[in-house]
């Protein structure tokens, strides 16, 4: 249908740009918001990225927007603009399930952190996509909308898709492991885990305190810029996050780097089991890119820290997740079970001593972010593995979680089967801006002739 | 000896008062060691205060410290001031043992923070003072100078002899049970214990890092006041300290009280168990306030609050002991290597468990703090016990170190036997300075017609 083919390309437009039409009024927030739901209507079945979706409401608060905006009042700077929120995060009033049938029909009375945020910044809240099961291991029901037969990776699955699928223009999810970058980067969007504690967690459901990062998908990074410059904070009860000066990530993103980035790549653990077209694009995108990249090793304290991420997160888990243990474990996944049961074997000390490792690992980055803009490395070990039942590995993503350095998917890379491949970019603790800006600069260069390269 | 009384009596002198006449010039630094070092040599035979000693040493300083003034350059605020340290903090160049057979012959290469804060407030180092085997509960070699067949108290055993004794009129120690405030109170002096994370803890032998608080010994809250603040400050490598400006508590310490104040009496968990001179002193102090006392109940979740304490320390010492235990558990004595043992066992999840509960405390102590000045109840449960085969019982000092609230002994009680019984006053997180201005008032009150009430 062509409107529907309208609607979906209006919603594929880089959010900045939706964002820029909704200001000067050639767009109206009813119009978007629709736009969505059509798309939704019509690709929903096979792509399955919604939890929870009340097509009304969100109209109802597109509505209430433009009605705002059209009084003369001034606006936020994501006024009217639908946003999906991953189900682990609380939106009062609405139904917030955590992919876990032991909280179906749980309705919070409380807005997490960024929802408040985001109905501050004028968003519509268009609705909850799919987690996998409270965020951990076990699959939802989402499907990859580049192959439906692959996963989308998770655990944030239903926002990546989502916003692969031009659904939504953003949307929020979640990094304990790899929750946001691998999915975004098997989906072949924009993924963004800023800095541990920047986006203050207050309602939304923990996991591993020392891990769980909130983190945006987009498009583009100036989008994902846009949206995270929305959400980052201070909040009293999260005690990661700091009193700072706000970043303005937007016009930092899409600033001109002072000189061309340098980046440093590295073969993180398990590079040599990684997907041969993984190693085929990296060949190619290293020699583009020619001498603005340059290969490192990691230190080999990396080696462990799989394991290091997993105990802490295990640990945490055990912890956190007490009280699912206690109601049902019958009703709970076998990856959710056993890494309960495993953490429920934890030892005090070795968890103490793991908690020691950040600091000891980001000493070691040091020397090799005082040389690049950013460290360069792949997603996820290749493209959407086939099949449902694993959201696959991230082993690509728990290191720099462990660290708290912020990461992006910049999605540009794609395998033989047609798949995307994303590359991963890190940045230095706090550098989330200049990481943003070379995003930018790499999403842009790869739009132009060097592709071909 | 004249020469010797004439000594002591001088080293008893309030703090404030020897740093007036230091400043004034009616005393030189010099002739106030030399008097703590007679004070020192004829009672360290009996007393045992110290774990390094260097008479030479202590006379330099001063003498450099004399000369520097005369010379008319800015001095600080505790310029020629004599100062003990618990023999776990590190002292450049100084032995520093940590009362462990493994640590003989260990000399720091560097200052902890506050030795490096000390020197900067123009302090002499006069020595180390004796700390139970690794600030834990194995006693060390100190006796309660009141007699010496009673227990000091420690695990800041030396710090609080010497200050009792009037073998020097400042010291440092830590807690992370009891270990300021029972030892001042066994021994009859002013013990504080700040906020948790007032004073930067690099450089000290680190125990539990959720609990380990550096404190103070003087003869008087104000003594203790002019100490704490040249200590109180911000480090980077210590997480729990925080940039703040820096508290005027020796002014606010001497400063009137708006209003008489107002104690919330509290009989902690254990209260039953004390001794009866103990409820016979405190049944007469509540009298004698008067209407400025009240009695409140401790929320219930305090009952349980010792085995949660317990189980932080034990992890954190298992994880931070972990060396000495592989270097040599023949050579630690029963009660640490209990701990150690104790500690290796505690399992992840109820480890973090636990370390939850410091927040739901203090949420129950905000309403009697609303009503109140401080928190009135006992300092240990009873006189120092007969023996030196223990310290004594910490009971009613580890729910405040948990909780992270500051404590001061306040040294206005006496059993029937002679020995000393403190008064704990606990304020409210950050309310360092009025509770100081409590203590100071109390201890005027109590030297005054009151006393015979």
């Amino acid at each position: 249908m062509a409107a529907d083919k309208a609607g979906s390309e209006l919603v594929a437009l880089p959010a900045v740009e939706l964002r820029d039409r909704l200001a000067s009024g050639a767009l109206t927030s009813e119009r978007l918001v629709a736009a969505c739901l059509e798309r939704i209507e019509r690709r929903e079945p096979e792509v399955q990225a919604w939890a929870w979706l009340d097509g009304d409401h969100a109209i109802a608060q597109a509505r209430r927007l433009d009605a705002w905006r059209a009084s003369g009042q001034p606006v936020g700077p994501l006024h009217g603009m639908p946003v999906g929120l991953k189900d682990i995060i609380d939106t009062a009033g609405m139904p917030t399930e955590n992919g876990c049938a032991l909280d179906k029909g749980r309705v919070p009375t409380r807005d997490a952190f960024v929802v408040e945020r985001l109905k501050q910044a004028g968003a519509v809240i268009l609705g909850k996509t799919v987690t996998t099961e409270l965020a951990f291991m076990h699959p939802g029901k989402t499907r990859n909308p580049h192959n439906p037969g692959h996963t989308p990776g998770g655990s944030s699955s239903g926002s990546a898709a989502a916003v692969a699928d031009a659904m939504v223009p953003l949307a929020v999810g979640t990094q304990t492991g790899g929750s946001v970058i691998r999915p975004a980067s098997f989906c072949g969007v924009t993924g963004f885990k800023p800095t541990f504690g920047a986006i203050p967690r207050r309602g939304v459901l923990m996991q591993s305190s020392t891990l769980d990062t909130l983190g945006v998908f987009a498009s583009d990074a100036a989008g994902a810029s846009m949206l995270a410059e929305a959400l980052f904070g201070h909040d009293a009860t999260d005690p990661a996050t700091q009193l700072r000066p706000h970043p303005r990530l937007l016009d930092l993103a899409r600033s001109k780097p002072p000189l061309p980035p340098v980046f440093a790549f590295v073969r993180p653990p398990g590079w040599d089991d990684a997907h041969p077209d993984l190693h085929a694009a990296f060949e190619e995108l290293l020699e583009a890119l020619g001498e603005q990249a340059f290969e490192v090793p990691l230190p080999t304290i990396f080696d462990e820290v799989a394991e290091v991420r997993a105990r802490i997160n295990f640990a945490e888990m055990a912890r956190c997740y007490h009280r699912y243990k206690r109601d049902g474990t019958d009703l709970l996944g076998p990856e959710t079970r056993d890494a309960l049961q495993k953490g429920d074997g934890i030892l005090a000390r070795d968890y103490i001593a793991a908690l020691d490792w950040r600091e000891v690992l980001n000493a070691g980055l040091e020397k090799i972010f005082e040389r690049c803009d950013a460290i360069l490395c792949p997603a996820a070990p290749g493209p959407a593995p086939e099949g449902l039942g694993s959201t696959g590995d991230s082993i690509f993503n728990g290191l720099w979680t462990l660290c708290g350095t912020p990461a992006v998917t910049v999605p540009i890379l794609t395998a033989q089967n047609g798949l995307p491949i994303g590359v991963q970019l890190v940045g230095g603790l706090g550098s989330d801006g200049r990481l943003l800006r070379t995003a930018h600069w790499l999403e842009c260069w790869a739009d132009g002739p060097h592709t071909d390269a």
